[in-house]
């Protein structure tokens, strides 16, 4: 008689896999930041970790199992062979190919297709209702690319798009004002990175929109220069690469938030790329960020913001941009 | 084009029911204490309440919900149609008679079965998959009731039982040593009340056993008197109905992590009330408290303690008490 | 040797007093809603009950401490005495008189004035340094009453006013809508209860104002009847005690959302009822509620928005009713 | 008029320090993976980040404040100089050299006691009450060194130890019985690494010691071979740095937590590193890993584990060991 026959009356064998599963596809820093904000935070029943190199990826499981003990004992597995993420409800994918010095954006992003090619059907087949929560850059054309692969409603494919970005915008207005970030209120929407848009008619605290206290605000009249903070939201990412090679903390934390409002069905709005057709003036079957709302079955609707004509304009010539690229891929 | 129509592009209808559903039958004190802490812990995904008292249910519902800004956004209903709870994980049924002045206990447990005999069936009519957790008293018969009118398996029924008296005596514990309950160890099992049984040779401090550092400890030759620990935890429920009414907040608490460690699938152990037929000795089909695994599917394993003959001959009184009991019962 | 000394090796004595001490004054249901909601959030380190109704307050106790195994752990007190307040970061006042029947505002408020001189003295004794939390009604005097007898700068004495008012239209506008209420936002300011103002300039979701996508809302113009939201917030209050016979978990969450706030200095921007003389026109000196920014040293900075002419003169309307009836009060 | 001074009334100006600060000396892998632990765990009301590289550091820094957005609005911040440390509750040292190739122990030591030298001084002149956390290799000599140079009474000066090495274990065995790691007990003790000690004795689930089940469970008799769990705590630090390079995430969890049982003061039970002098033997001034009691003033209490004779030689060597090299120390 073994020692747990011993100690364990068996009443039915314990389930193997949880009903709050999460997989991330990819294991590098932001992978690992999204994995362990996720654990931390005790958004997920359980984990999945899936990665080609099984060396790294071996010892980020084990690194992650051994700090269980501290938290809510979530399940953490990890393989090269996605059966690992069998009935998931959430697949992060964090995977992709960095771009090389001269390479044109289109090249990058056929070669981030072919690389999605092999990731997409196999999460799907595993996880056929899961919801796809894409990361990897450029996140707006590589979400379109995993909808197109995957097959699945649009609803079900969402990229981490602006929200990060929104959240820098947030965190440098309450540097200003010494006021708490999440009591700064502001959203950039639209393209994730360079050419995001700002929506300054809704930047607020309390409901008081700083555009009432001074009109000049967002534009380059204002001689308080609240430009700078936009400016400042996309030159971070640049920054910080530059400063400690990659980042990290803040996108994981961004993932995060958006794994627990589809989880725990919270109906929470927040800035995604998502399939924006048929909105302010966009034709093209593109996914750019815009204020959704999120709950267990994905995005279930868009918040129709009321925006300038320079905004639309610079909204649509995100999506021509994209769309062209997207015209070149080849699946 | 009603404002909502103006504000919001629905890409997919939203879900009518998440996957974290509980349910909490009986808004008195008790069942509201199991609510709130739910809530507050941020341990289901969405709370359906269900009394009789329509008044008092809406009132609540009502109350809580006014609050849920505070929190993570947990949806809360209420009715006292059962086709609320439908899809719910958990089931927590709080609501039963209490004993009238010379009632004897037979008469009490079958006015309570008479009342579950008009709850259970509905639950499990709303939520067939669910797992019902008995926290109404006399608790382990009335699991047993649970268990009988349902037809679910064994494992899918739980009595709150003594993972509140465990609770009790570690605090108790703790303030004698001036140490954090969570790390002072000890359990009481068996049945939940006066016939409870503290197993003093489990009783230990960083694994360093009370026992072994002085070998009177939980008899009455102990000139510390430890069995007061016992016998506190004991009284301290007719202590508390005294002075403040009711007990609430500690079998709130005591539920509520039974209901995280349920739904989180955390395979944590606590001691609940569960079928111990065939364990120490005990030959009749009763539900009474041992340390039981818990995970997603309910109870999977039940740990065999190492028990004195003394302990195993009040499990086997309390046993064939509890079965007499049973048998005077009419469904 | 006594077990304890076998069993530990003292190092130092253990502090008597931890730095993120709460104390509840009033130990009916608001009072331990309050508590409550603190000690489920791990918001405080340490808990002090205080009550005049010693049998109550040890039931009380007795309940929340047999509970702490399954929180982290802290530590709850109860006397009759104010030295168990000693050292209190936060002090939360929910003792009080209730209104009887036929009675007056001033006779209602000067008995309650009468109760705080037995109060209010004994925190500032026992924890000069502490911030007063004013939860009892009618709160907007009160408060104003606690400023004055406790001697205490202004930043450092603050009711829960509109908090909660905000909270449920944030709810209810969450209802209409289907997003998460932490999701609407929306600020009730002036007078906790029938005199409260919405202030719908600033009702926005995702920064989009509602009254941008249709210029009636909140007016009686309006074919949706927005400013039925504020009507039910006033009528809900009156409803629940109707039902139920008392509020208590919205009041609860509420005030445990400013401890928060306080204790981690969040900054985080809340409505409470804070001196507004000098602001909106108001030249008196009373308390009513508007966005404040809170800090570990109370109320730093009072937000001011950008009211119409009707929204001031609603708030100068309130200032004036508070100022006489303070004129009338005799400490 | 700027726009804050349009926005916002100032009441009193915001502190510029709050109460639950926390410093974090050394931005590599281990020292983010306790900050980001922190962080996402809601400990630490403030964060202040010390290093030498400048642009790493600064790096770090933006990376966290820009997630804070999705946390509940902690401070952080981030300077080469020390002055940013200043009201400290905890200081933990992450900081060090690593081993060179063919270096011997004593000058390994040296060097970091050298790199000591320039920390902690800095770190006691500017938050003269803090508690040193060491989490620098090897950790048992630093944290004696840091004791020695700190001129700190000894509850105040820890060690991170064996904290890490338990954790491993209780999930090891988590695995071999499929129960949450936390309801797996048992402890790690002595010099964290390749020489720690298992105390077999106190190994239990439920109170259920192993031992009693099987006797030579922990011996080389043993057929089923637990010993091999212990063998796996020892190795996997070396396969992990074999896999991916360092240890992180568990190393930042472990740490995170005795932090919390620091400033929330729950006297929680963790085995640290500890002025062992006087106990089990040991007569050397030296640093190991016991069970010891932590609270807001360091570790008050240490556990007198009942060891076996060898278990107590294991130790005494380690003590011996570490004293002679302790000696070899210049300051």
């Amino acid at each position: 008689m073994s020692l747990v026959e011993k100690l364990m009356y068996e009443v039915e064998p314990a389930v193997r896999v949880s009903g709050g599963k999460v997989t991330v596809v990819g294991t590098g820093q932001v992978g690992m930041a999204c994995a362990f904000s996720i654990l931390t935070q005790n958004i997920a029943s359980e984990l999945a970790l899936v990665d080609v190199v099984a060396d790294k990826l071996k010892g980020e499981m084990m690194d992650l199992q051994h700090g269980l003990t501290f938290l809510k004992n979530v399940k953490v597995s990890a393989d090269t062979d996605y059966s690992v993420t069998a009935g998931s409800k959430i697949c992060i994918v964090t995977a992709g190919a960095r771009q090389r010095e001269g390479e044109s954006r289109l090249s990058l992003v056929q070669r981030n297709t072919d690389i999605f090619k092999g990731i997409i059907p196999k999460l799907v087949e595993h996880s056929p209702d899961t919801i796809l929560l894409i990361v990897s850059n450029p996140v707006d054309i590589l979400t379109y690319v995993a909808w197109k692969i995957s097959g699945l409603p649009k609803n079900r494919v969402i990229g981490s798009g602006t929200n990060l970005d929104s959240s820098r915008f947030r965190f440098l207005m309450s540097q200003r004002l010494n006021v708490a970030p999440s009591s700064c209120h502001g959203w950039i929407i639209g393209e994730h990175g360079d050419s995001s848009v700002p929506v300054w008619s809704g930047v607020n605290i309390a409901g008081v929109r700083l555009r009432d206290l001074d009109s000049s605000i967002g534009t380059s009249e204002d001689p308080e220069q609240w430009t700078q903070l936009h400016k400042q939201v996309v030159e971070s990412a640049y920054e910080i690469i530059r400063l400690k090679g990659y980042t990290s903390w803040a996108i994981g934390l961004s993932v995060a938030a958006l794994a627990q409002a589809i989880l725990k069905n919270t109906r929470s709005c927040y800035a995604v790329s998502t399939l924006v057709q048929g909105m302010q003036g966009i034709d093209k079957d593109v996914f750019l960020s815009a204020p959704c709302v999120l709950g267990e079955n994905g995005v279930t609707h868009v918040i129709q913001q009321t925006l300038s004509e320079a905004e639309k304009a610079q909204l649509q010539k995100s999506a021509n941009t994209l769309y062209e690229v997207q015209q070149g891929l080849t699946y």
